[in-house]
């Protein structure tokens, strides 16, 4: 399983919008993050004064694992079935959220613990329900492979059909666990600094939890540092396929909104299989999950949002698309000093 | 001067809208801000789930301060006018925000130091430029009076014409200057941990602004505790009117959005007018200015947003409002655990 390589960003177009956001009127550097975001926009499109986004996707990748049923969350396993149906029929949180951020939302059965409950849901499903990483393999080699090509071929067929911009979300009961693992896996952190309590369990709940992610890191041990090892040992298809979603996105040079815990751990593999792909993504939130934080710094990523939420399935990314929107409208749409007849501060 | 009674954002719409949000597909508290501001805008409309916003208004509030003429700005004060008339034709940084976010903006100007543009935005005009606070009152009694009184006429003509969000925006070279002063007037901080870079300064320029603030607040020891005196002595029309508007807003149970050290220092300054004002606003961010988080922590306003803006205009609150619909959306559209057939936890 490997990935094409990955090109940076435009250079010029980045040197371009940095060049002519000093010629907005308004303070130099007065927009702070915004500058940013609308020369990372323009850098990923190529183009100087960046295009607003008109196809920004969702991609919410479902599936189960088997430590849920150890009572690591607070909810039980079948609620990531019923909550592809919520997602699908539009009563989810990120159908609200999308819907007034102007994006769309597509759920993908990886390997939810139910039939498929579509056809056009299940095309990419690679089995029903991860193992439990605490006492054994979560995918086979085989699967593991599978679920990274499904978050590829996810990936291309939204670009092929004009998404502008992608989003990674995820749904699934214990993915923290598995994603915890990973983070922990990478970075060298003690289970005790990147548990959190996940959808709000409670004190005896995350003791189970950090039992489990420490049996899951003593089974790691021989695949730490093998990104796709580490997938099929501790991690789960949903997250396999989360991974090669944000990689491809990086090799189709298609910017990305990374989300929570699930997405950006998913993501610390990725930039593993696709060096460089990072520089294709923001990252929108921070969530209070520990393993979040951990894995952010890791990426050198910097949320632009820190407002407590932990639900995942995208929603923290579609709260930073109207800034990544605000950003381009800004730096496409603004006047010059030159054009608005603006007296310019005088230049030291 | 004085303002009608302010009447708390109602509590039972309050109660009910936290308790539809733990009814609604997703764990308990998982939207974490979010759901703390989708029961602020449900208590403010008096009605759960709350509506979307569609008529979001800002206001531009424009003015001159003779005390930019002492250097304290990195920009020179024509440049008031030449942005009035830059907002008036589109090519502001808040009308290319603004749009996206689905507001409509306004300027009005109050105190610029030119003839008004055009009638509509000079209709309430005070003066032409506020006076050099670090030498002389900035107004007379009679023009503070007519500053704070236009604030809260153009208040009521909004909420009288549809209006159902506020947000104040400010565009006066110096006027951060002018603000500093009422800020560390109100709090007691020192010039030194009050003053910022403004526009973006050198360091001399810091250090006159700073002794225009430290003479100005030495003009202001027999006021410090009158909050028209303030605004009379070390303040000016534009910041009046500022405060006048977003205490009007409160009086008329419209909700606002605060932007950053401009609007700030004016709303606490109307808190002082009108008590408890401050629970129809939300700070929509926090600048780099280290008045403006004095004034936040004095008005005990926690910013949705930390994005190094420091613009004015109304820019950064035109942020948030994205972040305020997406809380509407959420608490008024999602789906409950009964209605979409999804296990919600077991309740202990």
């Amino acid at each position: 399983m490997t990935f094409g390589p990955v090109s940076p960003p435009d250079a010029a177009t980045a040197a371009a919008a940095r060049a002519r956001q000093d010629t907005l009127t308004k303070p130099t550097g007065a927009l702070g993050r915004l500058e940013d975001l609308s020369v990372w926009v323009a850098s990923c499109q190529g183009h100087c004064p960046p295009k607003q986004f008109e196809r920004p996707r969702v991609v919410v990748f479902a599936g189960d694992h088997g430590v849920a049923r150890t009572g690591v969350s607070a909810y039980p396993p079948e609620v990531t079935a019923q909550m592809v149906a919520n997602i699908e029929s539009g009563g989810a949180a990120i159908n609200a959220m999308a819907d007034v951020a102007g994006a769309t939302v597509r759920v993908a059965d990886i390997a939810v613990d139910a039939e498929p409950m579509a056809e056009h849901i299940g095309a990419h499903k690679v089995r029903r329900g991860s193992g439990n990483l605490a006492i054994e393999d979560a995918l086979t080699d085989a699967e593991t492979g599978a679920a990274i090509d499904a978050g590829r071929r996810i990936a291309d067929d939204e670009v092929d059909a004009g998404a502008d911009l992608l989003i990674a979300g995820d749904m699934g009961i214990g993915n923290t666990t598995a994603a915890t693992v990973l983070v922990a896996a990478l970075t060298g952190a003690e289970p005790v600094a990147a548990v959190g309590y996940g959808t709000g369990i409670d004190d005896a709940g995350w003791m189970r939890k950090t039992a489990a992610v420490r049996d899951a890191l003593f089974r790691a041990r021989a695949v730490k540092s093998d990104p796709i090892g580490l997938l099929r040992c501790c991690g789960g298809a949903d997250l396999a396929a989360i991974a090669g979603f944000c990689a491809q996105a990086a090799v189709r040079r298609t910017p990305l909104l990374l989300d929570g815990l699930a997405v950006t751990a998913a993501a610390l593999i990725a930039e593993r299989l696709a060096p460089g792909a990072r520089q294709w993504w923001q990252a929108a939130h921070r969530s209070p999950e520990p393993a979040h934080t951990l894995a952010l710094v890791a990426l050198e990523l910097d949320p632009i949002l820190d407002l407590r939420m932990r639900l995942g399935e995208g929603t923290g990314a579609t709260l930073a698309l109207p800034v990544l929107r605000a950003a381009v409208a800004a730096l496409s749409s603004m006047s010059t000093f030159a054009a608005a007849g603006v007296s310019n501060r005088a230049l030291s």
